[in-house]
């Protein structure tokens, strides 16, 4: 199996370098893939330092693929001038950019993932604050400034994806667990809240075994992760998302970013930040 | 001031669209731009409902800016023929990469943020869970996991940045408060805290100004959200950080991607995800 190196490159967090590097060699199965993040190269003298890495990966085997967001013409130059495979981001794009809007961008480093916008980035703030007082039904009194509300039973991932939500999107959601010792009985034995919240509410089921295994890395050989309970709460679920009209959703080969992209999409949420 | 509107179109969650296409629209000031997002595009027919939104925004006005990431050959076409501006993320740099490693690439779509490898990713969902459970100095009894700890007073960002390190790296980030009035009392007035865990121990501080600002929003008039009071604990908390000698960041102009980055890049933490 060939194998190479690749250094994701950026005057700031290197976090595009990183999400959009991902995206492409997760493509080639039959390379091997050692990642190298250098992020803050702001300096001159910080790139000069990239190039020792780079140059002395180059040397010990194939030419190292760099992925770069830099901005600064004369950090970027140093870095072209290394013994990598140069793939620019951002230059690839801001020139053709500029040509159709007829007009000079800033090139101005960390517009991006910096504090730009402070207002969408309270809102964010305010979202996972928001996120962690309503998660696990711990409270329903603040649902009217819900964006959404998950339910489903433990372990289908609603925490995650609210926490994702807030970060990600500046919404707010809430979590409401299904339980079929539920104390206060509110979902399963009150059709009064699904009729309250029903425009927010969302369900989120997974396959019974995928469940079970979930549940035995927590507290294995309990009832709680036995496979017949599993498959007794996501029968009862999907029954009240079905008989109650609940859009819901089945987690089972997701990851968090496709739950939370398609509820965002399927509720026509807006996205805040 | 122009107008533009940008499409992110993608057949998973666009996240790595938006992600890119982002970073390069917010260089343009004087540029006012619509961002609408179409995930999803997985058939012809999506594909030629999206050419229709495109379509009709750009009779409207400007030609709409297309941010692609679409993989399918058939369903990237239609889009290619819509009146956008079609600027192809992926196979931009697929191909140079494919030439480069001498293979083809996969071309499968959802790859990156699907559910490709199931144990960096139930890594994630623990570290979730750990940022959750050790969330402001809630327990310290398994700190021995943790790869960080942050520390520093109330709202310098401590809770979203442990989500954030979570969920972005599958790191373990605990974080544990400084209180003037802190009933265990273990950092300001046990020393011992910090030897224990001095490896683990990173600051943040804030401008006393922005800490006042952010307090007010949460209880404003009170005495915690007083000037004085968080000229007091940021001295207070700052003096602690030089006189141990714990790495410490200065949080006021900084977007909690920074935070993290930096976190990341100073203690050399390894990335799991």
């Amino acid at each position: 199996m060939t194998r190479r190196t690749v250094f994701y490159i950026s005057d700031r967090t290197a976090i595009t370098a990183e999400t959009i590097g991902h995206s492409l060699v997760t493509q080639f199965e039959h390379v091997q893939f050692e990642h190298i993040t250098l992020p803050f190269i702001d300096t001159v003298e910080k790139a000069k330092a990239a190039v020792d890495k780079i140059n002395h990966t180059a040397e010990r085997g194939n030419r190292p693929i760099i992925f770069s967001t830099l901005i600064d013409p004369d950090i970027r130059q140093e870095i072209i001038n290394s013994k990598g495979f140069f793939l620019d981001f951002f230059h690839s794009f801001i020139e053709i950019l500029e040509e159709e809007f007829h007009t000079e961008s800033a090139h101005a480093v960390g517009k991006y993932h910096g504090l730009v916008n402070n207002s969408a980035y309270q809102t964010r703030m305010d979202a996972v604050n928001y996120a962690l007082v309503n998660d696990d039904g711990a409270t329903t009194k603040d649902y009217n400034r819900a964006d959404v509300i998950l339910i489903g039973v433990s372990r289908t991932g609603k925490t995650p994806t609210c926490l994702y939500l807030a970060l990600q999107y500046g919404l707010y959601a809430a979590n409401y667990p299904l339980t079929e010792d539920d104390p206060s009985g509110q979902l399963f034995k009150k059709p009064a809240f699904v009729s309250t919240y029903y425009q927010k509410l969302y369900g989120l089921t997974i396959d019974p075994e995928r469940l079970q295994a979930i549940r035995t890395e927590r507290r294995p050989g309990t009832a709680y992760s036995s496979l017949k309970q599993c498959q007794f709460e996501i029968a009862k679920t999907e029954s009240l998302f079905l008989s109650a009209g609940i859009p819901y959703l089945n987690t089972t080969t997701m990851s968090i970013e496709e739950i939370a992209a398609t509820i965002v999409h399927e509720k026509n949420l807006p996205r805040r930040v």
